[in-house]
């Protein structure tokens, strides 16, 4: 579909490991003031001075998390370093540096790991975050990518995932179940590939779920507003496996309960359309579909008009006493336990 | 070899990822003061006040880092620690914390995850470092093993690879070749099973060796041991890929040269009987063999005094100025140009 067979192809061999690393790193530019020592010694040197630091890291296996017949290398590169950040984010911190270990087979030539690095830049660079290190490797087969993210962030504002209460309300941000109807778009027109390779695939009305799955966006803005509005959020979690998987782990950390209104659940109507014509119901893609990378938390009751009416926000359930439960209320008003039913790699 | 047949086998899909990562995790224990938050949270929170922060990564994959034929689960945990704690080390910093990923197989059961786990476990706790975060997900073949190290160090002790002076002296720490050598036999002993499984390797000769390479260490020591002697190191690495290759890049990023003189250079009887044994020169095997996880590093001549006579440092070369170029001085009293022909994962 989107590969490109024409391309340029340099075995990785002729650079050997370390030519490699400076040849995919060298248009990088270190831009954060806690970035003392990036690439190119033993370990990377920060200075975080007298704010708290926080790492997160995530791995991305090929055919496990990616498939590469659709998903491009630069969106890839894109995409794994959005994973990472989402975790930073959902702290309530700034992102300030990565590290990128990856392990590659030699049917990658040097140009397909230009594409990934280049999709790691640009995220790098509108992010405002410094590649600071990284491993390259090879592997017996496939792709495998594992970053680790770290992020500054002062005592007073670090969010937990444990600190909801009793009557809190439960807040999202954007649309929920576009990146799991994207994918299921792109799987459709892989199979229609297979079967017809001439044919041009038409993805144009489902352009906004297709970005969602293949560039999704960490919510950064979030945790700016959240300053701005001067509103601390009393647990927050990022949402990649799934609504209804996040609010359990909130809940459960938490020692709450809570309930979860399906129709205030924000949608994109292309997600709403393309659900009507996969014949799927909306609702379980919002609550289990994951990858949207939306952030999840509670505010205090007396913090809603600070977040009122504004576009980035949805506020879709309260928290309730742990002895409550943990429910979904159905447009028909009735209660239904929530199930952690998102995507677990483990299962496939 | 090794491999225990009859091991109990609960497939990883039992537990599903959250509980996996729970059970793996259970049963370490946070015990450095930088760690405010580990396991359980979208990212771990760390507090390092005024120090500065050191970060690294390295990735081991089967079939190109290490055989499961002949390296026990547990050894492999414990040595995946070892290659990250190493690099710390170099920087003359104290390591505090690391997140472990890993993508496996669905052909590995529970108990070769907690194998794994349990070296790591170990290896956390003899070096004081915390297992604050990671990522656990399926792999299409094999087991990949991807971990951050995080250490602080006072910004007047951090020694960087750029500070090597001429008329310095070049030292290393212990002796080098074992972990080579110790592979050597590992794999002819692999050869000699596939021919005849019943055949009882004895290993007891090469009990040295071997350990050098199953049971790397990473020297902590010799961190601490600087301190004591009040030796700061003008430049510093650490041996993983072979003295040649890691003389050669202390010298590139001082912009110095060097002599190094073969007689002087630390081999264990061990790795020279071995050597005799398999026909190979020694003095080859100390400068290309790599993964000895020993230490590198040059000192100001004034600095001599406090560390002569100590058993755990050798000298082993002058720097030069950067025009007399890189040479071994060898025992007939040529000189060589010295030549990184360090193992390299990806020409394998």
């Amino acid at each position: 579909m989107i590969e490109d067979k024409n391309q340029e192809r340099t075995p990785l061999s002729e650079l050997g490991e370390f030519g490699l690393i400076d040849h995919l790193t060298k248009h990088f530019k270190i831009s954060k003031e806690s970035t003392v020592k990036g690439i190119g010694d033993d370990a990377a040197v920060l200075d975080f001075s007298d704010k708290k630091v926080v790492v997160t890291t995530d791995m991305l296996v090929e055919q496990v998390h990616f498939d590469l017949s659709y998903m491009p290398l630069k969106h890839l590169g894109y995409k794994s370093v959005m994973v990472n950040l989402s975790d930073v984010y959902a702290m309530n911190a700034t992102a300030t540096q990565i590290t990128v270990s990856i392990a590659v087979s030699n049917r990658f030539p040097l140009e397909a790991l230009e594409e990934l690095y280049s999709g790691i830049q640009t995220a790098a660079e509108v992010y405002g975050v410094d590649l600071v290190g990284g491993d390259t490797t090879s592997s017996t087969s496939g792709l495998i990518i594992s970053i680790t993210a770290l992020g500054d962030v002062d005592t007073e504002s670090i969010v937990y995932r444990n600190g909801a209460k009793p009557n809190d309300l439960l807040v999202v941000t954007g649309d929920l179940g576009g990146a799991y109807m994207g994918l299921q778009v792109l799987e459709r027109e892989k199979e229609v590939f297979k079967v017809n390779p001439q044919n041009q695939p038409d993805l144009e009305p489902y352009t906004y779920i297709v970005e969602r799955q293949l560039k999704p966006e960490a919510r950064k803005d979030i945790v700016t507003l959240l300053k701005e509005l001067e509103v601390k959020p009393t647990s927050m979690i990022d949402i990649s496996d799934g609504l209804s998987s996040e609010i359990i782990h909130l809940c459960k950390q938490s020692d709450v309960g809570i309930e979860l209104y399906e129709n205030k659940i924000p949608l994109d109507p292309q997600v709403i359309s393309t659900c009507e014509e996969f014949n799927i119901d909306s609702t379980t893609v919002a609550l289990n579909g994951g990858e949207d990378y939306e952030l999840l938390f509670t505010i205090s009751q007396e913090d809603f008009p600070k977040i009122k009416g504004n576009p980035n926000v949805t506020v879709i359930g309260f928290v309730k006493d742990k002895s409550q439960g943990m429910h979904l209320i159905t447009r028909a008003e009735q209660a239904i336990p929530l199930k952690a039913q998102g995507w677990n790699s483990l299962e496939n």
